[in-house]
């Protein structure tokens, strides 16, 4: 089983709440990948370089400055922060982007509204390289950029990356891929923590969308997680990430995308 | 025959040298690694950032802002960029730094005289995983990061990065080192591209320095190439990055290292 867990920008920009992730992370059984997004640090760095931060849709629009600056945090502090802190925690990782062994091409986004700049979208993963690093006991972490190919680092969604791969891997293996946020899964009412959607499917999510019920953000996570499971990966769930050792081993609430 | 080449500051500051350089190495047959140092990248960061450079021979004093900013540049935008160029020249690579499956752990400096804040010597280096990648035809790309074990990355030597991964390589294959740079080796008059040392053993570096005919940034290089020969690899160069394609098959002058 190859458990493939995302993390996003709330884990990443709290130093104590990431640091309890990795040692729980560390702690995970088998072969495991770790996604992270971005986090506040591109943001923060963008304004101290005076270039501004334009959003769309919940993904970042990028222009040149702004690749660079998602490059140097992404695949670089953030990367090799996270590598390091795994590695004093007894688990070997090494930081890698799409680039790196074309582990992930892509394309970039053609979008008749709205020039997205240097955004890309998976074309596919290639597992093979991924499989020898997990048989070497090397946690691959991913960061959410990519290359088309030509040249060109390419700033990509992170839900999409941690799918892309749990697709990939799931025609070599039973996988599961578990996105990590800061609720226990999909709220209902979101001022009621107890109100979570525990199974969700292609007919509730469209339902819920259309009640206005999911948030801007939760909604790419929702579609990368969908693709994942109508694609044949094993298991996909969303949850909280201070719960992960009992996530991967579905002992905790959480919300299961189903098909 | 293994074959690491070291590139530095001034190819990298470069965009038409360094496409040229990469379109050689891209071409170079057999096992190859490169080294890349940092060039004005991170300085200009740091000036964009009101962060303050600090130099001492030639080393830079890297304090908590410095080293994010080295580990932003080097193992981020530097490296993604260079993984992204050799893929669409055909040379499928992987960005690493020494925290990457701990390939180089390093300690951080001590020294009586000066604080080098987060700057870090390495300790060893681990070729097994870096044969696995050189077996799988993917060509490893070394940033001058490295890690201390507990979670702290570390500014390094670039050359000294090179030097060490020669040593670990050479004790199970052929290995060759090839330092780059913007000269075609050492020149005994700097003013005479015609006066370059062609042999190179201890006796005449110790004989050059002590006539202060060493430059301040080639000393660190030099005694880095000389640990490498004094170690074992089995050949060390010192040579014009222009022309890397001859210098590979020892076909271009050069300065050579000998013991």
């Amino acid at each position: 089983m190859i458990t493939i867990v995302k993390i996003g920008g709330n884990v990443i920009d709290d130093a104590k709440a990431l640091d309890h992730f990795l040692d729980d992370f560390a702690r995970i059984g088998g072969k495991k990948i770790l996604v992270h997004g971005g986090g506040k640090l591109a943001t923060e760095l963008s304004g101290r370089l005076d270039i501004p931060v334009q959003m769309k849709d919940g993904r970042r629009i990028t222009d040149a400055a702004t690749l660079q600056v998602a490059v140097m945090t992404y695949a670089g502090w953030i990367s090799k922060t996270i590598v390091a802190a795994l590695h004093a925690k007894g688990c070997p990782a090494i930081g890698l982007s799409g680039a790196d062994a074309n582990l992930i091409p892509a394309k970039i986004r053609k979008d008749e509204k709205t020039d997205y700049g240097f955004v890309g979208d998976p074309v596919t993963a290639h597992p093979d390289f991924l499989q020898l690093l997990l048989e070497q006991d090397i946690c691959p972490v991913f960061c959410a950029i990519t290359h088309d190919g030509n040249g060109r680092l390419l700033n990509t969604n992170a839900d999409t990356i941690a799918s892309v791969l749990a697709v990939a891997l799931s025609q070599k293996e039973e996988t599961q891929l578990i996105y990590c946020f800061e609720k226990e899964g999909v709220l209902r009412d979101i001022s009621d923590p107890g109100s979570i959607v525990k199974k969700m499917d292609r007919t509730k999510l469209q339902e819920l969308n259309e009640e206005g019920k999911i948030h801007s953000g939760m909604l790419p996570k929702l579609k990368s997680g969908m693709a994942a499971v109508q694609s044949g990966v094993q298991r996909v769930a969303i949850g909280h990430a201070g719960k992960i050792s009992a996530l991967v081993k579905a002992g905790a609430d959480c919300t299961e995308l189903v098909s």
